[in-house]
């Protein structure tokens, strides 16, 4: 892309942006034309439902929208690839995911910045409003406090919270796995893989991963790869290092890439080189998803032998977009009413996602569907939603 | 109104609310159909706004939604005349209150619900997220808590707050009673004013009134007449006592009735009486908004004498609505970018709705204007407006 090219479409993204003057409004869907329809609407209508949910709360999900609204919020310290950008300077992006929420899965969502870094903060602020919502998502919230962040509201609210830079890239990425696994004809549970970038994403995805049973990973931060003794940059690190590395690999990431069947990068843009893809096993595959340079361009690394490539971005195959994910997802655990989304959940929606695909059109470049597809938030939030069935069951 | 009709509507207004599943939805203001589309409103264009806005702040009213944004906040604890039934309760109305600021003023409004009675915890949840919004019209606190909830919440926060159970009412029986004053041919500063009620409403009733001149007010709660040391409930009617009721009358609300120009009523159903309202003086104006029920039938008070009668209620003349100030109030507050209401600003909105109508118009039956009246948004926004220019000024 040429600078005039980035200039425009700066320019383009700030006009409509200032044309919008906001992405999201509030449509009303009670009419209040004439005092007949204020009364029901308002006062003394109102007054009735109001009593129905002091009486059973459970009735917020008949009378009033929580049973269709997401708050997203962030504390803007994590913001796309932008880092600590602060709250105000967030909602852009809030507001971006609030509109596909609406636009992908028909969900109201409201976004909230919220003006502090402390997590316990954040978590009582979040806790507090929770009720005003049938779900929350959490947003660019910078590692390890999103860790802490999430878990604790987790166990305090009754509505699902999720922490989408975590496990919406997470279920997509083993979902574009699961497709890359089986068009390659790789081994399940024996496979080496590494994770360039130990943060919120590489962390959940080394996660999913572990879990889904696709074998050993190795992750590597910035100090290199992670392992029992290691010099971590946080709790999260260290208890991943007793899950990981089962080798105990020492170095940096061209030395634990060597032989290894998958990489995935959450990292930095352009460290991975044609010789690291070489060093790789028999058709690696690599997703690299740094944003808005991948590790390794995809040209390059099909070029070294990768097998498939997926990245961030929409103008190559395969993007690991979290669109896939999140809307599904949300749909699934606000029509079940499920008060968690739990692991359970997010491999099955990645399972779902995987096989929008039908095994006969799988292909290199195209192991993840579109971003549009309209099939995923359907098959996304019926797993979900089967899931929810089991553990009521 | 029979028990049937009661019924009727009973079941009428929780069908509809059934049937709404929430009174707002979300309409998404950018087309988000194709990857092009999504490149703008989400990453990486999404970037750019972020960036502008982190490096000035008030930019986010002009690429985020900010400027025609408010949070409706409640606790739950004093919703519509239910008392305290909780947050999750309170919502129907919280919803209400926003689809009347869409409607009346075209302001996208968020419902908030707060999970504490906390006065330190609401005041810091309310500025925690005060930066996602334009306004803040605080809703149904309980006295005395709302009045320190909103004095330090107005202290903290960089956009306007107000509670619009004090401000609203205040504003609008002032603007009615202006009216009724010019009506009536009763002299500005010389009156005498009974207040039935000593909560939120009638002590910012009665600062108003002072503020605006009438004359002499005396406060009457639910122990008799407010004094300079009088038995107070809170330290806001001990401040009260001292700049009201100059000759220090004691007793109950029939002893202060006797003689008094104006009678306003934020109390309780059927406590006035037509002997009551024969002891005032000649042509006595008389604003009873107790609800459903008011402190003396409409009918009853004339019978009695009274010159002019208002309620809070849609099927008597002369309805206190707060649907006349609020809408108005923060459509000119956010227009203006004002970071305060100020007092003058309430006073200005007083005297844009009273001059709604014109004199020639005026009569017993029509001191306020309709709550459907198209004209009163726009003429206390400009009001509002006006000084906020004169304040920078």
């Amino acid at each position: 892309m040429t600078n005039i090219q980035t200039e425009n479409k700066k320019e383009f993204a700030l006009k409509k942006h200032a044309e919008w003057r906001g992405k999201l409004s509030v449509k009303v869907k009670a009419p209040i034309t004439n005092r007949e329809e204020l009364s029901v609407a308002y006062t003394p209508g109102v007054a009735h439902p109001c009593l129905e949910i002091e009486k059973d709360e459970r009735l917020a999900y008949v009378y009033t929208g929580k049973g269709n609204t997401v708050a997203v919020i962030t504390d803007g310290t994590a913001v796309l690839g932008l880092g600590d950008i602060g709250p105000s300077a967030g909602m852009p992006v809030m507001e971006g995911k609030c509109a596909l929420f609406k636009t992908f899965a028909g969900i109201d969502a409201v976004p909230i910045c919220i003006d502090s870094k402390d997590p316990d903060v954040i978590v009582d602020t979040v806790y507090n409003i929770s009720k005003s919502f049938g779900g929350i998502n959490l947003e660019d919230i910078s590692a390890p406090r999103c860790f802490e962040i999430e878990k604790r509201l987790i166990e305090k609210c009754d509505i699902p919270v999720f922490h989408d830079d975590q496990h919406g890239t997470a279920i997509i990425t083993c979902a574009g796995l699961l497709n890359a696994v089986k068009l390659t004809g790789k081994e399940m549970g024996k496979l080496k893989i590494v994770i360039s970038g130990a943060g919120a994403a590489g962390i959940s995805i080394a996660r999913m991963i572990l879990r889904l049973g696709f074998g050993n990973v190795i992750l590597c931060g910035s100090k290199g790869t992670i392992y029992d003794g290691a010099p971590y940059n946080n709790s999260e690190q260290q208890k991943m290092a007793l899950l990981t590395n089962k080798e105990s690999i020492r170095g940096s990431l061209a030395d634990a890439m060597k032989g290894a069947d998958i990489l995935i990068g959450v990292s930095k843009p352009g460290i991975v080189t044609q010789d690291m893809i070489r060093s790789m096993a028999a058709d690696p595959i690599v997703f690299v998803m740094a944003n808005p340079v991948p590790e390794i361009m995809p040209d390059l690394a099909k070029e070294a032998g990768a097998a498939v490539v997926g990245t961030g971005r929409s103008d190559f195959p395969n993007q690991v977009n979290n669109v896939l994910a999140f809307p599904g997802i949300f749909r699934g655990a606000l029509d079940a009413r499920t008060s968690k989304i739990t692991e359970e959940m997010k491999e099955a929606a990645a399972r779902a996602i995987a096989a929008v695909i039908p095994e006969e059109e799988l292909s290199a470049d195209y192991v993840l569907p579109d971003a549009f597809n309209k099939e995923v938030v359907a098959s996304v939030a019926k797993a979900v939603m089967e899931e929810a069935a089991k553990a009521v069951r």
